[in-house]
C-alpha cells in the first residue's frame, strides 16, 4: 500500500481502461483500492465516507466479513458450472431470494446483472401475452443491452425478433410536473391518465409489458405519489398487461424495505434485481417469476439464457449477503436512519441553503436537486456540480452525482453518527458552492 | 457431502430455479457439487469427465489452485467498485489482455459476459463508423441481450436507437455447403462472393461492421476454409467496414493459440471475449479496442455501460488465470492433445463408425456430427442424440450436446491420457448407439 500503486493503477487505468458512458480522454478517476463498511480508501490511506455505495449497489457496506468469506469458501468448492447443471448453492439462493417476495412468486432466473435481467423479464412478458410493445418511461434507465440477440443467426434470435418495439412515458415528478399538477394527488391522477391514454393510443392489445422502476433512481428518486403504483396495477389489469418492476437498484433494503414495492400497495408480475441482492460482490442479478408467467414456459422453450446464470460464486455471496442483512437488521437500519438522521437532515439543508429546491427520498435513497432559482427551478450546471465534486472530495465524502442532483446513497448499514458525518460535510460543501 | 444433498439440490432447482433455453417441467439436470481439473462430481461422489468445460468455458480446468487463491486473496481486499473508479487490479488485468492482443490494440472495455461484449462491441462500431447496419452468419451466436437500452427512457437510449439493424448471410461450412461447393477452395470463394454480394445489396455504405464468431461454436464448430477469413477482412476495407470477431467461445487457449485468429491470416478491429478469459471463475468478459476506434471515443462520450465492468473480484481471476496459462504452458497442452490425441482419435472413429458424417476442429475445440446416412446426410434425431446423452453420462464422460453433434472440448487442461479415455468412452457409446 503506497502511493506507488495509486500512481500506477492511475497509469494503467489511463493507458488502457475504456470507461463507461465517457469521453475517454477527460477523466480523472479516483483510486480505490479497498473499504470496509461505509468506507473506502486508496492505496496511500486516504479515506472516503462513501454516500455513494460505489452504484447505488453496496447496501451491506464494502467487504461484509460474511460475505468475503462465504465468497472464500464457495470459490474453494466450486466457482461456476453450467446453468444445465443443478446445484445446491443456486437452490438455495434462489429459495432466499423468493422468501423476501410475496406469496404466489415462484422461481428464479438468474443472470449477470439488472440489464439482462430486464431482458429475460421482458422476454418472458411478450411470450406469456403475446404481444409485443413495451411502455417504460422517459424518466428510466434499465440497462446497456440491446442487440447481441438480433446479431446472433440462429434460432435463439427468431422468437426474440421485435418490428415493434418500445414505448415510452412520463412518469410523475411533481417538483417539474409534465401535468401542470401543483398537488401529489393531482400529479398521480393525471399521470395515470397521461399513462392509460399512452397504452390507448398505442393499441392495448399490443402492449406485452409496463416496465417500471419501482422508484425511478438514477433518473433522480423519483418517490411515486400517493396512489399511483396502485393505479398503474388497475390500468395493467384492465387491459391485460404484465407490470414489470425493476428493482435493480431500489430493492433488497435500500429503501427501508425488502422490495421498494412493499412500501406501496402494488404486487407486480416480474420483479426484476441485480445490486443489492449481494451488493454486487459478483456480478449477479435475476428475474423473480409468479406463477402464471412460470408455468407459461412450462412446455414451452424459453429462449433466453447465458453461461453464467445461476454463477454459484455469485449464489454463495447472494446466500450470505441476504442471511447477514436478515441477522443483522440492515434493513430496519436503513429505514432507521433515513427517518431519524437523513429525512431530518435533508430537510433542514434543503430550508436553510438556497440551492437546494427539493429534497425527495426514504431509507437510504434520497436526492438532493440544486437549482440556480428556486422560482425557475432552473438546474444548476456541470461547472458548479463539479465543484459540489471537488469539494466533497477533499473533505473525504464519495458523493454520488447525477445531472443537477447529489444522490444520498450510503450503504444500507451506515450508521447514524456516518451519517451524521456526511450530512455536515455535504452542507459545508454546498453553503461553500451556494 | 451426500446422496441427501443430491436431492436436495435437485428438489430445489426443480422447484425454484428457472433454466435458460428450457421448457421448465422436462429437465432433471446433473446435480454438480464441485470439481478439479477436467473432472466434476456429485454430492455422493460420483465422478464424471468433463468433455463439455461446461459451457465451453473452463479452459484452465475446474479450481485451478491459483486462480482460486487470487479470487480469495482479492475477496479479502475488495470485491467490488464503480467502474468510474480506477482500481490497480483492474489495470493489471487490461494490461494481461492486451499482451495477447495483436500490435495495435490499446484497451479493453470489461463487461460481465459475451453478450454485452458484443453489445459494446457493436455500439463501438455504428458510431465510429456512423452507420448502422450489423452483418452476422445465420450460423452464429452472440449472445441473449436485446432490448434493456431501448426500453430505457433516458438520454442513453438516444443513440443507441436504430431502426435498421442486422442482416444475415451464410458463412462457410462445405459439409452443408449452401454454394454448391465440393473443395474448400470453392467453399471460400463462394462464401466470399455471397458475403460481398449481400453487402453491396444492403448498400455497403449503411454497414458498420462484419461480426463474426472466427470459428462459429455453438453452431458447429465450424473452422472457416483457407482464405476465408483473409477475404473478409479484404471485403471490409473495401467498403469501409468494421471487422468484429467475437473470440468468446474460440479465444483463450480452446484453438490451441491465444486467439483463434492467431492461425488466420486476419487481424479485426475489434475483438470479443469472455469464457476462456479466466474461465468464467467470476462472470466477466469484454472488448478489446483497436487504436482508431479507441480514439473515436476520446472526445465524444461512449454512450454505453455497466455496474460491473471492471470488477475487482473478475479482474484478479484474469490476471491469474492468464498467469497460469502462460506459465503452465496450458494454450500449448491444448494444441498438443488436438494434434496427438483428438484429432487423430476422431478421425478414427469417423473412419469406422458409420453415425459419424464428418469430425472438424482444432485444439481442443471439435465437433462430430452424427448423420442417419454418410450419403444423404441427414442428421440424426434428438432421441438419438438423448441416448448418446445417457450413455456418456452412465459411463461418467460429461459430453456437450448440439443439436445432431457431439461437440469434443475439455478443458485446454485435459491431459493425453483423460483425452485417450474420454474419446475411448465416446466410440463405445457411438458404438452402442449405431
Amino acid at each position: 500500500m503506497s502511493t506507488d500503486d495509486d500512481a500506477t493503477a492511475l497509469r494503467l487505468d489511463r493507458d488502457h481502461v475504456f470507461h463507461s458512458w465517457s469521453a475517454q480522454a477527460h477523466l480523472s478517476p479516483l483510486v480505490i483500492a479497498g473499504g470496509l463498511g461505509s468506507t473506502v480508501w486508496d492505496h496511500a490511506g486516504r479515506r472516503y465516507l462513501d454516500f455513494s455505495s460505489q452504484l447505488v449497489n453496496t447496501n451491506i457496506g464494502h467487504q461484509h466479513p460474511k460475505v468475503v468469506a462465504a465468497i472464500q469458501e464457495q470459490a474453494a468448492t466450486l466457482t461456476t458450472v453450467a446453468p444445465a447443471t443443478a446445484n445446491l448453492t443456486r437452490g438455495l439462493a434462489a429459495e432466499r431470494v423468493l422468501s423476501h417476495a410475496p406469496d404466489g412468486f415462484t422461481s428464479v432466473f438468474f443472470t449477470n446483472g439488472g440489464a439482462d435481467a430486464n431482458e429475460n423479464a421482458i422476454r418472458m412478458a411478450r411470450l406469456h401475452t403475446g404481444r409485443d410493445k413495451v411502455v417504460s418511461a422517459y424518466r428510466s434507465y434499465h440497462g446497456n443491452t440491446g442487440a447481441a440477440v438480433v446479431a446472433t443467426g440462429d434460432w435463439r434470435r427468431v422468437p426474440n425478433e421485435y418490428a415493434r418495439a418500445h414505448v415510452h412515458h412520463f412518469g410523475p415528478y411533481l417538483y417539474r410536473s409534465e401535468f401542470w399538477a401543483t398537488t401529489p394527488e393531482q400529479e398521480s391522477e393525471r399521470a395515470l391518465h397521461h399513462l392509460e391514454r399512452v397504452i390507448q393510443a398505442e393499441g392495448p392489445t399490443s402492449v406485452a409489458a409496463i416496465l417500471l422502476e419501482t422508484i425511478p433512481g438514477t433518473a433522480g428518486v423519483l418517490v411515486p405519489p400517493p396512489g399511483y403504483l396502485a393505479g398503474v396495477r388497475a390500468i395493467a389489469d384492465r387491459y391485460g398487461i404484465l407490470l414489470i418492476l425493476d428493482e435493480v437498484m431500489a430493492g433488497f433494503g435500500r429503501t427501508g424495505r425488502w422490495f421498494a414495492f412493499d412500501s406501496f400497495d402494488v404486487v407486480p408480475d416480474l420483479i426484476t434485481f441485480a445490486k443489492g441482492v449481494n451488493s454486487g460482490y459478483v456480478p449477479a442479478g435475476g428475474v423473480i417469476l409468479s406463477e402464471p408467467i412460470a408455468k407459461t414456459f412450462d412446455d414451452r422453450v424459453f429462449p433466453g439464457g447465458l453461461t453464467y446464470s445461476g454463477h454459484p460464486l455469485a449464489m454463495a455471496s447472494i446466500v450470505a449477503a441476504l442471511d447477514a442483512m436478515a441477522d443483522e437488521g440492515i434493513v430496519e437500519n436503513a429505514a432507521t436512519v433515513g427517518r431519524d438522521v437523513l429525512g431530518p437532515g435533508l430537510a433542514e439543508l434543503a430550508a436553510t441553503n438556497p440551492l437546494v429546491g427539493e429534497v425527495r427520498g426514504l431509507g437510504v435513497f434520497w436526492a438532493v436537486e440544486l437549482v440556480r432559482d428556486q422560482a425557475t427551478r432552473e438546474p444548476v450546471d456541470a461547472a458548479l456540480m463539479g465543484r459540489v465534486k471537488a469539494g466533497a472530495l477533499a473533505r473525504g465524502l464519495l458523493p454520488f452525482l447525477a445531472d443537477n442532483r447529489v444522490h444520498v446513497v450510503p450503504p444500507c448499514v451506515v450508521t447514524p453518527e456516518e451519517a451524521e458525518t456526511g450530512l455536515g460535510l455535504l452542507t459545508e460543501v454546498l453553503a461553500e458552492v451556494a
